[in-house]
């Protein structure tokens, strides 16, 4: 059988790695860009190279920035008495997209995960904590925006229970307001094919209109 | 709005401009490589530095290799005196895996498609019909591979017109066969479910068993 040029065979490799990219597509992908003018190809390639040497973790929320601390924690506007805890890098970014939350952020970089090892040290947990009460100045409310999952809820039941600690050991810290996303329907979904559990949790949060 | 960092922004961009990925998977690739080690982006970015600039068009099948004449032309265990008309490298991968052919190839690089102003002289059919009766030895046969589309059918149509003209013009070059993959239905198909003109192929071309 023949076999593909390795330099070929190279890409397709790379690109097989990534996620949701079979060998179908890697391959498909590696004859696509074989048509594509060898500037974009140097674009993409040094874009690449860039990627991790141009970008840090805020030492504050620990998002993903090329500054330290980022855009968002050095932003006097917003408001830096309201933290919304959230698991990746991404779910900032779908946060800012609905432009309805003006305080600042923090990035775990993943879930409390005990099956799979992943324990609060794993994650930045600890800098979270540490963001509790800093300066001397009470914070008004911490918005757990993690995943509507298992892990999700396991790992804000964990850091709540911590905050509540640290306030009983600490009265300084104030009663610190703790929000959950609201679960329910989705916008566009059918009453009928909804979960059950969805639609149990829609019910429970019904609003008054 | 928080706008991302620029080094993500320009990752995400060239993940876009890849065919089958959105803005939403190009986002979820850029910070997924995020987490993976260095090397293994470096590894990546040299990949697709050099795919263009250690790559060439064999100068016989159009096929992409890395020298030229490519491995398959080179082979002197393959049968010279057939060749198999695809329309790109990879259909090449694809009929290679099957085992079932030990002729060369001839890669068009497309098919004549009309309204996409694409003619035989965008292809490489000119090179195809040079290699009919080269050497003085004709062809035993040439085995049209092209995508059951409109456009293939047509392309092959039009390449066996070209070679039957030639043949008038010179009897040397004997009567070649020319022939064109099997229709009919794909492994696994249901009757009931595949599409007419398949299952009007399917009859047509029955077999005797």
């Amino acid at each position: 059988m023949h076999v593909l040029p390795p330099s070929i065979t190279r890409v397709i490799e790379s690109f097989e790695k990534l996620p949701g990219i079979g060998p179908k597509s890697a391959q498909r992908l590696a004859f696509y860009l074989l048509h594509i003018p060898k500037e974009e190809i140097e674009k993409f390639s040094s874009a690449l190279l860039n990627l991790k040497s141009s970008t840090v973790l805020c030492d504050i929320c620990r998002n993903v920035s090329e500054v330290t601390p980022c855009p968002i924690c050095s932003d006097v506007h917003r408001d830096q008495r309201s933290i919304c805890v959230v698991e990746q890098p991404t779910d900032v970014l779908a946060l800012e997209k609905t432009g309805a939350f003006h305080g600042l952020y923090h990035v775990l970089h993943g879930v409390i995960d005990p099956l799979n090892n992943i324990g609060p040290d794993e994650l930045y947990v600890d800098d979270l904590l540490k963001r509790v009460g800093v300066n001397g100045q009470p914070l008004d409310e911490i918005i757990f925006a993690l995943n509507a999952t298992m892990e999700g809820e396991g790992t804000a039941m964990y850091i709540m229970r911590e905050i509540h600690r640290r306030q009983e050991r600490d009265p300084s810290l104030g009663s610190i307001k703790m929000t959950r996303l609201a679960r329910g329907l989705p916008i566009g979904a059918d009453v009928e094919y909804v979960d059950e559990v969805t639609l149990r949790r829609a019910l429970e949060g019904r609003r008054e209109e």
